[in-house]
């Protein structure tokens, strides 16, 4: 049970969402463009992937389920290949500039100032664009924001992780905007 | 020198919002709507104070003075005051309640997860409602977006601290919503 009565039983942060419409209106505006506008080099799978891997790593279950299905659908990974990825992106079949990239979120994770020099040139080398780090950069840290707003009002999830798998299509089909509404 | 080339001198997420303006609306409008709309019980200078006190815990100079700055000028406080503050808030000359939406916000910072029962029944105990406690916890989220943001891509900050404390008047007059284009 939620840490506050949200008159609903939304799961996870779509409890809280539908809770706060006023508050809504902006994450999920943040969200739709961060993952999902089209003018991005970066593929929605890639940043996707971004997002499901900072919140494996802040222990959000109903983050890393949610995006790691999203991740699963664009990039056409079963649920096994996602988790892999989570546990050890360096063995993983991924290009050379999205394992930077991933390095680089992960830092973020830590804490801003985790992030070095020698992981922006790394990116670099492998043909991350100043863009592309920057919104690498951004997307780690607004996952920082989504699993402790999740995790922090003691929200409930799914524990079946084909909850997520299932619904992943039609998400990608609709987006977040205004998608707690649906 | 930032990360990246930001083509701007700006400091700290200004020069972040001026080099990529999609993301900047959203950013600026979340932070409008959690730091400074009016329906809301906490008052501006209580939720600057949230924003200033996680800033600190993530050793984030720019968003920490900043936002001691703006909390400062709404609560009638100098920055020894709120320095005090950020060292120290249970000794400090607040409420109850919100020295306990403090301490839920301090646990926010660490991980979601951190958030305890017995702090959210202080929170209300000491008259809290849901929806304070909903925002402290969202608003503590938040700036462990903009603090790693704002470190994660090496921004610079002015180091003299009277920078902030000048420029706080008129951000509150004129709020965060393309505050970096002013």
């Amino acid at each position: 049970m939620a840490h506050i009565e949200l008159n609903n039983d939304l799961p996870g942060i779509r409890g809280l969402m539908a809770y706060r419409p006023e508050t809504e209106v902006h994450l999920n505006a943040l969200a739709e463009f961060l993952l999902r506008n089209d003018d991005n080099t970066l593929t929605r799978g890639e940043r996707e992937l971004i997002g499901t891997y900072v919140s494996y790593l802040n222990d959000c279950f109903f983050c890393q389920n949610v995006h790691g299905a999203m991740a699963g659908h664009y990039l056409g990974c079963d649920i096994n290949q996602i988790d892999g990825i989570k546990q050890d992106f360096n063995s993983a079949d991924l290009s050379d500039k999205m394992k930077a990239l991933l390095s680089i979120a992960g830092n973020v994770q830590k804490g801003g100032k985790y992030v070095t020099e020698t992981q922006i040139e790394e990116a670099r080398k492998n043909g991350a664009t100043d863009v592309e780090i920057h919104d690498t950069v951004l997307i780690a840290a607004a996952f920082c924001m989504f699993n402790r707003y999740v995790d922090g009002l003691g929200t409930w999830a799914p524990q079946d992780r084909s909850f997520y798998i299932n619904r992943a299509p039609q998400r990608a089909l609709e987006g977040y905007q205004s998608s707690v509404y649906k």
